[in-house]
């Protein structure tokens, strides 16, 4: 193990990854452990961090972390950094606990064409980790709880914008009518079902009338009970797509390609909807946070890149 | 109390309310319980609605109910009818348990522009009752879970729309990341915050980007944890108001006058939303489903009319 350079840490609300990762910036090994913020209590995050290294903890390698750890009810707050940002503006500005060996990557924030303040913490290590500086101009998606869609140019992110798509989906099939139509066994996808809700979702029109379409569509036998969940997610992410394609127009970003970044059946579903709508989809890399997080680390000075023979 | 002609009930899916209604169609006094058809159990309608009449059900008048009662899910389906319908064609559709002395109002049924169907069940008993028979034309809402909007035109409802705006502001609330942040006392009303929700919501754009708003604004010090829960609320309620005029105008309906069914806190902040949009708003009479039963009731000739002397 005296080939680990780094230990990446993608630590969210939820639940923290750790990666071991080598001279070369690749992943050698992964870690997961439910200790995201909201579940380590009063603090103790130094114990938290020690359980999710497990016997990586004695590798004395610097540690690198993203994502809400560095939010004001993390462990040490690393202020948001305003857009455009690089992953070298990104490295000069992390928040630092030597006694763990820690730095933390700053989250970063925008505001929208109406004054509202946007925000991301740990996405915008994954984005700029996926897409290579290289790239002149990209628009990326990172699916999830709060969905976030970014453009990146020549390394730098410079606009995205923020759908709690996930979020909503997840408290209305739990919580909701709705969720009770559906029933409660999660069974296979619908891909029918789920295509004719990104139609709907496409089309526009007003949310909180549309979602009520998923009752009336099983009252009128429009829908079957084992339907009801995947139509509900193809209309929420049919929006999604349609209002992060007409964002991108406001903002003049070429919309008709998109990275997905997500390895993941939600990363599919979005495939599948950006298809519908007509926009070509690529992958992103798998493991967007340790590729961002190497290269913040690179920058920082943490690591030095392994010269070649 | 043997001037009762009528007993009324508003039966839903969580609760039931009764009325007791004497020859001249007045309310003489109103009983509620929990009884709603979600909390029946093995369709034990009959001792649910013994349980909610109390000593009322040896009165030996008649009763007649709207509502979920009326759903498959009810004690007997009464099918939908189609828009458009007055109360005298609900009158001609009524479904029958003559062993409970008892009739049921059927639900409406429309379809949106693109296709989607639309329902309601009780709302169109109150919606008629509150609305006098010799007005030309009327707009209304009735505020709720599912929230209602609908034209009457010389005592025929002719077209309706639903938005789960109810709903969802309760999921949100109780089971998301905006709940959290609102904290779990509901406090007194902001007036601000709920107006400032309601400038955004009328403004347009996405709501799965809005509703994050409540988020970064609380953040970045723009709504205090009290102010969270009502910015969401005038959010949903601007954006139901937003929506619904839009609604109204593709249908050719004026919406510059909105009659507003309901005489609690929510239907306060509907009239607030609605002067924030620049519309007049005028209350509807108090316990317009006992109104509507009793009219329905007279039509049906369950009841008749108390002659002059």
């Amino acid at each position: 193990m005296s080939d680990t350079a780094l230990i990446g840490l993608d630590w969210g609300t939820t639940s923290a990854r750790a990666y071991r990762i080598d001279r070369d910036g690749a992943v050698l090994e992964a870690r997961t452990a439910p200790l995201g913020i909201l579940n380590v209590r009063d603090g103790a995050f130094a114990a938290a961090l020690d359980t999710l290294l497990g016997h990586w903890r004695d590798l004395g390698a610097p540690r690198l972390a993203c994502g809400m750890i560095g939010s004001r009810q993390g462990w040490i707050e690393a202020p948001y950094r305003d857009t455009p940002v690089s992953l070298a503006a990104l490295a000069d500005a992390l928040a630092r606990i030597p006694e763990a060996m820690l730095a933390i990557v700053p989250g970063v924030r925008t505001r929208d064409s109406r004054g509202l303040p946007d925000v991301m913490r740990g996405e915008e290590t994954q984005i700029l980790g996926a897409i290579d500086a290289s790239e002149p101009l990209a628009f990326a998606v990172l699916p999830g709880t709060h969905s976030k869609w970014a453009r990146v140019e020549e390394g730098r992110l410079t606009a995205f914008t923020t759908f709690m798509t996930g979020e909503l989906y997840g408290v209305l099939i739990a919580h909701s009518m709705l969720g009770r139509l559906a029933g409660h066994e999660p069974g296979r996808f619908m891909r029918d079902a789920f295509s004719r809700g990104v139609a709907r979702g496409l089309a526009g029109g007003e949310l909180l009338h549309d979602m009520f379409g998923a009752r009336t569509l099983a009252l009128t036998a429009g829908l079957r009970s084992e339907e009801v969940a995947d139509w509900l997610s193809g209309l929420l992410i049919g929006r999604e797509v349609g209002a992060a394609r007409a964002w991108a127009q406001r903002a003049g970003i070429d919309a008709s390609h998109v990275r997905v970044i997500g390895a993941d059946a939600l990363a599919d579903r979005y495939e599948l909807a950006l298809s519908d709508a007509g926009i070509v989809a690529a992958r992103g890399v798998a493991d967007a946070a340790a590729h961002g997080l190497w290269r913040v680390a690179l920058h920082a000075g943490i690591v030095t890149a392994a010269v070649e023979a």
